[in-house]
């Protein structure tokens, strides 16, 4: 069904280097053919179409003329980076993208040389960009030589209180640098925050229909009538200046704002800063997310993210759900439960949509706070909404909880101040691969005195859990559940609070039991039913809590079983580490007990869909059965298949 | 010895309330006697004496003006806020400052009702403060009701990126909040960054003597004259337009900048804040770290802390130190590694001194990066020159590290660059308590795939282990040492590189063996001699590495004992729960091993000095001793010390 599209110029493209001889105008044809090639490509593969189409034509432009890979370009995020991929040897595997065993939908140093720095989450660009900057100018070496860096940055990304500290540094040190403000008016949702109406501000003052460029910084640049274009960016840069911006106070030089999708823009500004840059350069480009594909121009978040599609109407070819999410269980619970409790609010760091949240702000505008891509403040801001009497959800995913975790110990724990944390993404989570997973969580969380950590295993649980949440004030507390689907179980009207630190027996057995946190638990249940053909019925127990642990079912399984075997979906030092501590301290280990914590293995698991990635840490039902033959000595489950 | 200053007001001021009677003359003598009382009491203490001298007006105008504890004054780190806790009814405990039982050195909620926040770490107010304002615009309730929120905020903690996320977000709400920025031009070392720069451009562009308030935003708040001081104020905020500053730019308004040791501009401003602000202000304050001390205002860092002192002369009180610091030892290895190795760099977030990273700095200035408090730019910035072919050692204290965590797992960990950390401060800290303590770094480095976590059992050992990092090019590598002198052992010339993941065997005994994971050590060889007079010899060995484990090592120890105890100055979930882990996996316990993990207690422990901390923490020598004979059934220490 899939048109190809026609790219006789694209298809003479091995390499950047390929483009070094092409003209200023088949360089603007190629950034159509690039477009139209992103757009089949991501129809037949679903991923991060919006930002990258946003960027083609600074894609073309950066690699034209920038000696990538010895200069080092650096995009923030880099769901933007498909075009790129494209245009340096990636695009016969571009079919496999975010799949299994193929290419990354994020630049990754392992994957090419053309990706000097990897990302996934945002606003790293420039602190790494200006780790090359100052390498460089200190000699430093690599297969591809140090030339120059360039971050390419968002504007929702730009935001964040890292991009800031990096700014502060690179303006102070005064080195060469470029960095490129893509300013879509976008992060993932619609932008928040005062930066970003500072910036829709910058570009009012100075339309780049006119292009006022900053007079400061640019004029100093200009060549002289030097080559093409030249006398076009000598135009383009000295018409007005619109004054001392925001970032000429930070120490760069400021271009812009430039329109993103005109190469006749984007070619002689790049040049002429690639010719005459000596210190830190802001160049600000105004792109569209989504640019030249009408339905992701017309969706809300500029076509963010997609499932496959079909690359003539846009429409997406969506497998239909079973069972409800986790994120809209944790969504609706807490707009229920905020029906009758006031003090109930919602803390997300530009993820209204991700989290769930979109639902509680529709329905609380006023309870609901999107403070932008700025987990530490959420964290604290969080912290500072408890102490003010509130009863504040701080949703975050897990793996960007990383961003906030000092905020999370000095602010939250140490005063106990009960902050309820709804951590999605936790465990593996597929196509966004290692860079997304929630695998360090439990362990960052539950030696913290004075938290409870739970999981939920299943959707049900996840409503009780956050009922549990809004009922606690005595300290904070933190819910971790994965993404995708539930397992379909019955959805009870209202969630239960639970007694805190009390487990449930699943199934009462004998010899083996099983001790699951989180929702691994339906795989222990499979692994239990091809068990029970062979005679063997384990006690089933779902811990519910990390923290306090259920000291009492705990040892109860300990002293009637001859083994034990703790499942999570985390990496070591979780809640197995927290069950042997506990196992020890108590001597239980002292007259032998055959004690196995299940955890995420010691590797940085690449993109697959979930269920392989969990093949791949061995936390299957194959792999729990396995270990369950193992530990009573029956001939093991890889035998019986061989 | 000591004199007691005269304070015949102060000794009038049982709280806040008191001072409402007061007039603006009386406020004046009261600041001079507040000062000379903070200055007398930490001459007999010791502690963060320049911050504190720097807002004695700051605070008496605040505590005069707003109506604490309801109105929520936040003072960001809080080590300035001495003055503060004498005016709010701690005056007679200040005696107790940072020792055990006594007062913290910092805000604590748990402490006194005008502590609303506490802090220790930098730049969380005005998160803070912006939740107590969106509580109280959201009907929060506190047992002393939620006014006004103030954050007070220093420059150098304005500029890290956790207090711009903060601005961004108030900007954006609009909520009545008031940020005073106390700029002193200092962090704990002289300031760094463009922001600090800016700052100065401002301060330049319109000096206090003549206060050309900022128009836009402040003459909007004038009111009529309605109160005494009104006609000033309106004097002193209409005069001049700075012009958009940056704090305008992100949505507040700009007052500023003012004296802050000049009360005649300090009381009327804050009354015309008071009285009529709406959204959120910034009121841009001048002051003098260590005002009014002659000793602490000539030293490089404002008298930024201090031991007890002759409060005449300011000369400290010094008790002779006999070993090197750890932090020395750091310092001096990596410059004597940097001499013959060119790729050697280092970064620092804004503690040169702390970190022992000065010396460095006065040696190879081109190569030492001093980013300011930024800890998430400090470590992808790292990974950035690693990258670029650089040599990178990130000196961070534990407890900071936290504020890069997410940096270290996807800048760091999942790229598998060489980054080395140097983690001072690691374990328990002393006189500043729990916030300081470096309790979480084991458990959550060591479960990131491809990380080498080190402890130092001495300081030749951290000498060894400067070596290795440096040596160590395949992946991130960190080590981890306490506060404080080292042990006292013989200092090699040079470190040498040891074998990764190979620990050393201290002492070959029988029954039980002892495996230390860093300085506790010296514990271990302690009870071990007490131990020893009762005929009982246990093995030692010193792990070195918490990852990756010596698997042989810790199976041979295990195969050759009956109890096998592990000791770490670290939280559950580090070295210990590793080597249960493995222990586990190797089916150890399945026949039997008396196996005990001595780490941190799941509590926050306050200050005392870290031999008392440790003693609470049960990780002492007699600890050690009472749980061997524990393991092997004698009677215990207690009952024969009964």
């Amino acid at each position: 069904m899939t048109m190809k599209p026609e790219t006789p110029l694209l298809d003479r493209i091995r390499s950047p280097q390929d483009m070094k001889r092409l003209s200023d105008a088949e360089l603007r044809r190629l950034a159509d053919e690039l477009r139209a090639e992103t757009i089949a490509a991501v129809s037949e593969t679903g991923g991060h179409l919006g930002a990258g189409l946003g960027v083609v034509e600074l894609t073309v432009a950066l690699h034209a003329i920038f000696d990538t890979p010895r200069d080092k370009l650096i995009w923030d995020v880099s769901h933007q980076a498909y075009p790129h991929k494209i245009l340096t040897g990636r695009r016969d595997r571009m079919k496999t993208l975010r799949q299994e065993g193929g290419l990354s939908g994020f630049t990754k140093r392992s994957e090419s040389p053309y990706d000097p720095f990897g990302a996934a989450h945002s606003s790293t660009s420039i602190s790494a960009a200006l780790g090359f900057a100052v390498a460089r100018d200190l000699g430093g070496t690599t297969p591809e030589g140090v030339g120059d860096a360039i971050a390419v940055i968002g504007d929702g990304a730009m935001s964040a209180g890292m991009a800031f500290e990096a700014m502060n540094n690179a303006g102070a040190l005064g080195k060469r640098l470029i960095v490129i403000l893509n300013d879509n008016e976008m992060s993932i949702a619609p932008p928040v925050g005062a930066f970003s109406s500072y910036l829709s501000r910058l570009y009012a003052g100075a339309p780049f229909q006119e292009f006022k460029a900053a007079a400061k910084g640019a004029v100093s640049l200009l060549p002289g009538p030097f080559q093409e274009g030249a006398k076009r960016a000598k135009e383009l840069l000295k018409s007005v200046a619109v004054g001392g911006t925001l970032f000429e106070e930070l120490g760069f030089s400021y271009v812009g704002p430039l329109d993103g999708h005109d190469m006749e823009q984007l070619l002689p500004v790049l040049r002429t800063v690639k010719a005459r840059a000596t210190g830190p350069m802001l160049i600000h480009v105004i792109t569209k997310k989504g640019k030249g594909f009408a339905p992701a121009e017309r969706a809300r978040d500029g076509g963010h993210a997609t499932g496959k599609f079909d690359p003539a109407t846009g429409e997406q070819k969506k497998a239909a759900s079973n069972a409800p999410s986790y994120t809209n269980v944790f969504g609706e619970t807490l707009v229920k439960l905020a029906e009758s409790d006031s003090r109930i609010c919602a803390v997300t760091a530009a993820m209204p949509d991700g989290t769930g949240l979109k639902l509680f702000d529709g329905r609380f505008p006023s309870r609901c706070f999107d403070v932008g891509i700025a987990e530490q403040h959420a964290v604290t801001f969080a912290a500072g909404l408890a102490a003010g009497g509130m009863r504040p959800f701080c949703a975050i995913y897990s793996t960007f909880l990383q961003r906030g975790y000092d905020q999370v110990v000095h602010d939250v724990a140490i005063q106990r101040l009960p902050v309820r944390f709804a951590i999605d993404r936790a465990g593996l989570v597929g196509a966004d691969g290692a860079t997304h997973a929630g695998s360090f969580d439990t362990a960052f969380l539950a030696n913290l005195p004075g938290f409870v950590v739970m999981a939920a295993a299943d959707e049900a649980e996840l409503k009780h859990m956050v009922a549990t949440a809004a009922a606690h004030d005595d300290g904070p507390i933190a819910f971790r559940y994965p993404r995708g689907e539930g397992v379909g179980v019955p959805l009870p009207e209202d969630g239960t609070p639970l007694e805190i630190g009390k487990g449930r027996m699943i199934q009462e057995g004998k010899g083996v039991a099983i001790l699951s946190f989180g929702t691994r638990l339906a795989e222990v249940e499979k692994a239990c039913e091809a068990l029970g053909a062979r005679g063997i019925t384990p006690s089933v127990a779902d811990a519910r809590f990390a923290k306090p642990l259920d000291r009492d079912l705990i040892l109860k399984l300990a002293a009637g079983h001859d083994a034990l075997i703790t499942i999570e979906e985390g990496a070591v030092g979780g809640f197995g580490s927290h069950v042997a501590q506990l196992l020890a301290d108590e001597g239980v280990f002292d007259h032998g007990l055959k004690f196995r914590s299940m955890v995420l293995p010691d590797v940085f698991i690449d993109q697959a869909s979930p269920e392989a990635m969990y093949r791949v840490a061995k936390l299957g039902a194959e792999d729990i059965e396995a270990k369950v033959l193992d530990v009573l000595g029956v001939t093991r489950l890889a035998e019986r298949k061989a």
